[in-house]
């Protein structure tokens, strides 16, 4: 499934992110589609946004619950949604730990079907699917659908509002 | 279940709407708070928003799918996530017609649990939970959690992503 996460990237880095990327390299040279286009802040949201997901994917299968988390705000507000509703980062953390104790009971975790859908130039939302290779041991596959409210922080863009079936 | 909203709107306009509205028809008196207190949008907002989904509820018990659907950005963008991903108004609406083509199907809806989350001036996250209430001959009682992310449009706030579980 891996390759459909390759074609959106690539996809964004041939489309639009490359000239957009050397426009403000040089910005002496006129580049008339750069400042009024709104396809560039789209798209840049859309390899930011993706970006994260690609580094929560390499955290995750690395059993590295630490920095999945970091995809997430840091905020009491943030919500996860999946059976119940949580609240707030420490919580959502404090599940991930309760449900995926150890390496193998995190088991492969494969996105697909990434689509960004700009909001604003500080939200977006992305929906995308999520696969888990696990052994029958720690409870066999997994997959469902996931929708995501992103943020454009300090910190770069986080999830904030994490509604996964 | 009805009492929840009730609360959730009666605690909206005593704590905060009122005031604002007051403050908004008497401008030629101070209004410390008023100006460039954050809470009066968020309240606004929430208010707001809450109705929507109350127009929605009444819409659906009257057995009125075109009118439920005016809760929904009339855009080719809307999204709708339930098993599966559904793209644009039109889609939605057709797929609501065909999965309740009566008023019995329909049956009865509440919302409950509302709980609305600012993202800014004009995006706002609403989490609820819905109840049907359905004769057994119309596939019975269903009920599930809903994110759904509203933008603020010259048509007022209305519903871009819909994820219902």
């Amino acid at each position: 499934m891996r390759p459909r996460i390759a074609a959106i990237l690539l996809g964004i880095l041939l489309g639009a992110a490359a000239p957009m990327l050397s426009a403000q390299n040089k910005q002496d040279i006129p580049a008339p589609d750069a400042p009024d286009n709104p396809l560039h802040t789209a798209t840049r949201q859309e390899l930011d946004v993706v970006k994260v997901l690609l580094a929560q994917e390499k955290a995750w299968n690395a059993g590295n619950l630490d920095e999945f988390a970091k995809g997430y705000k840091n905020s009491p507000d943030t919500l996860f949604i999946g059976h119940q509703v949580s609240k707030g980062y420490a919580q959502m953390l404090n599940d991930y730990r309760k449900n995926y104790p150890t390496a193998a009971s995190m088991g492969t975790l494969t996105f697909t079907d990434l689509e960004v859908h700009p909001l604003s130039e500080t939200f977006a939302v992305c929906i995308g699917k999520y696969h888990l290779d696990r052994s029958k041991k720690e409870g066999g596959p997994a997959e469902g659908i996931f929708s995501l409210v992103f943020e454009k922080t300090d910190q770069g863009w986080k999830i904030v509002v994490d509604h996964t079936t």
